[in-house]
């Protein structure tokens, strides 16, 4: 039999793809997938499905059209259906005599949109179910990963940009979060591993995506963004399970009062209070962050550093400001920032100058020089005081090397001893290519002291869920 | 006799500048103020002063050298000096015997390095005093005003882009926070009426310059950045006033304990506990944000918009799960979405389909029409209900005219009745072109929901520090 695992890696990796509901016209959604699925340079074989068009002998982007997806004769493993919600049940059961094994129901207008749709959701399900097809969807974006060169979206590429090939996957309730999220990695340089939208979740839900994505060699860590859970004991379960083995993180938006009554309103479904998935995600080692924005920081990382140990963070500066704003950001995210021993003092004072701060911040001042850099950096990393370091080179300066200064710090972080962010000012295109650069090489650089100290947070978060006994 | 204002004109307004310390070599501190001042076309004359290059009869950039400040026959009425800390009280009288009015000293050495510097600091400011010379500094970067074309920062633009003109004004204790907050402002597209940075402040501080800015009509809004404050009496009284007239807003470094213990090394100054300053900056209307990111948005919606006369807040949104999003951050700075009443439900579903929610969020879906849009905002608008509105529309969904919704927007804004903020996904280079347009045609655009919540929180701030009875 057919392990879950395979069943599921079908939607992210298909040999061959029929589009159900192709469209000739561009701008429509049947005809953007098609685009997309060319544009990912997809490897298998792409059946598009258009009566009218079949009838008439007409290709799409030269592509050949059927009438019906048990026309081709070759075998397909996932049906991408955007016909209208009324015609999915019958499409469906076409699918289920064809013997396709996966579904991504891209259409909308099920339980989200009021009793009929709720009516046409159950009678789509049934016919599935029968068949054994399973489903991603209704009411979703479907899913992208661009080292599979899979992109069911129909959001196009020049409005939603598609980032490249990465550690991080992410996973979410709602479509256009998902496409901002999608958008936003692009943006900063951040590579995906996969990405699904699940949308309604009538049978493919958050829990089995997580748990697929629990043994998925290409993903470090796994985000996901939720207004509801519809089953809550399993998922919690496979968090507990899947968070020992790489780090979880979730945005669950409806947190305030305000919010939850929207989520009521928008997800047709009973949000409960936040209360409880707080201490839901507490027990099941999940790392719940606010925004988009923080789940990038503490996701990066994640995906490139060790977790902390304990809580104890030195910050090494060039600018005296920017660490005491970053000491200030790190009790925000209630880290400490302990001062250093006099021994430690002393220890950075024999290569410092005797007018540096060395108590921490190590401020090195606008004399900064890469030596002291990598010499500071490195003390800190042999020392037993602390657990982490924040390094803070303004490359704006202009007596700063900064090649040799980002050197010095993928050298010391290559150690893999202890966690090292960079926090630096994009002052201009320069600057804001060498943080881009610094990612790509395995070291999280962040804008702002603030997005610094909220990853190594979310660092020093995952050393204690790692630390707990197995149950 | 000269009011204190015209005093303090001369620094961001100068006549004629003399550069005293000027270099000719590129890179030097001395060369980048000349090639700076020249950038920024300062329309007055600007006389060099080096002793070696004038005795040579060398040019720097083309301008002619003077021995000492004494020797140019025309009138000066800013002297720069970028001179070591030793020479400064020489230098300092020279200027005295010039009767140049005014002095920024860009020189370090002085009470920030040690017992030596002090004892330089008092003997420049007693002849500085006896002459009768204000002095902007020691250890700063000066001023830099695009309208007036002055730009003294020894920062060169390659590494720090220098922003357009505007109508936020900023004020910074860090001159490396100075030069983060220029390149901030240039890469958001947004515009600065004065910038100046005072460092160890032996003159000429914070209250001064506040004092100053009061009554400048090219500033709005005026921000400042601070690590400890060194007359804190005179401080509140001059924010408890200049806040009636215009917002005032502060970033003050040092919130945590370990951030306080940094502010002592950092600066030598005591720098007190944090509550004190809470309790002070509340006293004196002035308010607090913790970063350089939330100081730029609470500035742009009080730069642009009127304040809120209360703190309820509707979000008319064509995503779901930003609209959620938003009313949990709106909670974070504790403010209201409150639910619509029956009424005003009635009256949005009057010409928007029935399956749109409108509680608030009002939810105008991934179906949304710029007609929509401009029809919920101005409903809200006429509402008694509510204080202001934030507005979500994703740019990025193929079907909604962005043109035609950014016009209703800021025709919906130009009412002045109640603040309207946009929050967008800036997920393509023309969505964030948009934003920045936007920004300039006066309508306060984000790209995320915490940055616009936070901005709508400083609305609401602003609008209570105006109704509060005046002393």
């Amino acid at each position: 039999m057919e392990t879950i695992e395979s069943q599921v890696d079908r939607f992210f990796n298909p040999r061959n793809v029929a589009i159900i509901g192709a469209s000739r016209k561009p701008g429509k959604i049947g005809h953007i997938i098609v685009e997309q699925m060319v544009s990912a340079k997809f490897p298998g074989r792409l059946y598009l499905i258009n009566p009218k068009a079949a009838k008439q002998g007409i290709h799409i982007m030269g592509i050949k059209t059927y009438a019906s997806v048990k026309d081709p004769h070759g075998k397909i493993d996932l049906a991408i259906i955007v016909v209208p919600a009324k015609i999915v049940p019958l499409v469906m059961k076409e699918c289920v005599e064809k013997r396709v094994p996966n579904a991504i129901v891209v259409s909308g207008g099920f339980k989200e949109s009021g009793p009929e749709g709720v009516a046409l959701e159950e009678q789509m399900m049934e016919v599935a179910r029968k068949g054994k097809i399973r489903i991603l969807g209704p009411n979703c974006l479907g899913t992208f990963s661009p080292k599979n060169h899979i992109d069911t979206l129909f959001v196009p590429e020049r409005t939603t940009p598609r980032p490249g090939p990465g550690r991080i996957a992410f996973l979410t309730q709602s479509g256009s979060v998902g496409g901002a999220v999608l958008a936003f990695a692009h943006n900063e340089g951040i590579g995906i591993s996969k990405f699904a939208s699940f949308g309604n979740a009538v049978d493919m839900d958050e829990g089995d995506l997580i748990d697929y994505l629990e043994d998925d060699k290409d993903t470090a860590v796994t985000g996901l963004y939720l207004e509801s859970v519809s089953r809550g004991r399993k998922f919690i379960d496979i968090a507990r399970r899947a968070s020992k083995n790489k780090p979880f993180i979730v945005i669950k938006a409806g947190r305030s009062e305000a919010g939850t009554r929207a989520v009521s309103s928008h997800t047709g479904s009973l949000a409960g209070t936040d209360r409880i998935y707080d201490a839901a995600f507490e027990a099941g080692g999940i790392i719940r962050v606010k925004t988009i924005g923080e789940f990038f920081d503490v996701s990066l990382a994640l995906a490139f550093q060790p977790p902390m140990k304990g809580n104890r963070v030195a910050v090494v500066t060039s600018g005296g400001g920017f660490g005491i704003m970053t000491l200030d950001a790190l009790a925000d995210y209630e880290m400490e920032a302990p001062e250093l021993s006099p021994k430690l003092q002393k220890q950075l004072h024999q290569k410092l100058p005797y007018y540096y701060g060395v108590k921490n911040p190590v401020d090195l001042t606008g004399s900064a020089t890469a030596e002291q850099f990598s010499f500071a950096i490195n003390t800190l990393l042999k020392s037993k005081e602390i657990d982490g370091i924040i390094t803070i080179p303004l490359f704006m300066t202009p007596l700063l090397d900064a090649e040799q200064v980002t050197k010095a710090i993928i050298e010391a972080s290559n150690t893999r001893k202890k966690p090292i962010l960079v926090v630096t000012v994009p002052a201009n295109e320069e600057i804001r290519q060498r943080l881009h650069r610094m990612r790509l090489e395995g070291v999280p650089a962040y804008e702002l002291p603030l997005f610094g100290a909220r990853a190594m947070a979310g660092l020093a978060k995952y050393g204690e869920i790692l630390r707990r006994p197995t149950a």
